[in-house]
């Protein structure tokens, strides 16, 4: 039976504040439980299930460090993030962002709000092998359940940072900023740098004057029709494939 | 003053039933009315606005063959689909999908089923300059408000065909399907056929064999990372990048 104290535990990480406090954050379903297991066992902290999804996985949780405690399907509805619960959740360590070298592309996110877009931009880098995303000031949480549940796993293995981006760049001064830029230079006739940060701009304001001021190349996406502009998880995507091919 | 009938008409169109009986649908927002005005002035059958809003566009509705109807903050709230309503809001009439010629590159939507993918895509596909997407049984409703709202009014330039994909490649039987898929080629090492069939499969599911079996061609998006996939508008809108240049 779960106490009231550990409940409200819970329900208070569905808050950046208290995420932020605990260094802890959720994820939720048979998928994420897997991923954790396999690429972030150390950051396992807590779980949790329903009879029904225990008698349906009785040995995902048998090599785990933690065990997993049982809860009533009631419970898990006051636990859990989601509009319907998968019957299983976990409570997970932040990681500690270690200090890095940036060998091959690595994106800068200046300002991107949406949480199903983040979730989408950290799901494709790590399709590409991306290991590194910098997030600046106003880009979304990533250990927002939202954004947790739309990585589909990936949070386990791209590495996030929140730093303020012009703190980035001065302190990585030698590598090149390339910026998406409706005026910049055709994508499949440029020969992409690498290493490379690659600045993906704000869902309505694109990349800030003060970032793009430090871009050393401006790269657009050609197209033909008569949209204003990409959607940006769409338009990251289109460029990581690029530098990958 | 709104008519008590006209507001429950309005309202009927939040749902697809009654979209469907009478082909109409709402969008709102100003970007939205300057694309219908400017895309599809002959779709326009009613505009609803608020004070604020009209005092801030005078001139926008000026020219169009149907007036403005001022309506109360509070009606407005009630006619909207959106949480926030953004003050200015169109009846539209649905297209009537004329019977076409598909020289170019056509998407086939094998049951895309998330209104924010669909949105996605048909804002992608304008980007590229794609003219046709037809809808496959489980496809997301294009009326729906939420895909409206997504195309950012592309809606208006793309026009989307509902119809059984297999009745649809039945009737033309010519034109080379060409499907994503894990084992197909390497993408940036294929040389891709034009006119052609790009079927996007469903977002848990992927393309259903039947399709899949029609294929005579399957590519695939070349990765590095253990993510498993990719979002469904995120393959689509590399595999059209990969088409247009």
């Amino acid at each position: 039976m779960l106490s009231k104290s550990r409940l409200k535990y819970i329900q208070s990480l569905h808050h950046k504040k208290f995420r932020d406090e605990n260094s802890a954050f959720l994820a939720e379903g048979t998928k994420m439980v897997e991923e954790a297991l396999q690429f972030a066992p150390d950051a396992l902290l807590e779980a949790y299930a329903t009879p029904e999804w225990l008698s349906e996985h009785p040995f995902i949780f048998k090599q785990a460090a933690v065990t997993c405690q049982e809860v009533s399907e009631a419970d898990m509805q006051r636990m859990s993030s989601l509009h319907t619960p998968p019957g299983v959740l976990m409570v997970l360590r932040m990681p500690e962002p270690a200090v890095h070298a940036f060998p091959g592309l690595t994106l800068l996110l200046d300002g991107v709000q949406d949480p199903g877009n983040l979730g989408t931009i950290i799901r494709t880098a790590d399709w590409f092998g991306i290991r590194h995303i910098v997030c600046g000031t106003g880009t979304a949480d990533v250990f927002n359940p939202k954004v947790v549940q739309a990585t589909m796993g990936s949070i386990f293995r791209v590495q996030l940072i929140y730093r303020p981006l012009l703190n980035f760049l001065d302190a990585h001064a030698e590598t090149p900023v390339v910026v998406a830029h409706l005026d910049g230079q055709s994508l499949p006739e440029t020969s992409l740098p690498l290493p490379a940060f690659l600045v993906i701009g704000n869902e309505s304001k694109g990349v800030s004057d003060v970032i793009t001021d430090r871009a050393s190349l401006k790269i657009s996406i050609p197209g033909s029709g008569q949209t204003e502009s990409l959607n940006a998880a769409v338009a990251a995507a289109i460029l990581m494939y690029a530098w990958h091919n």
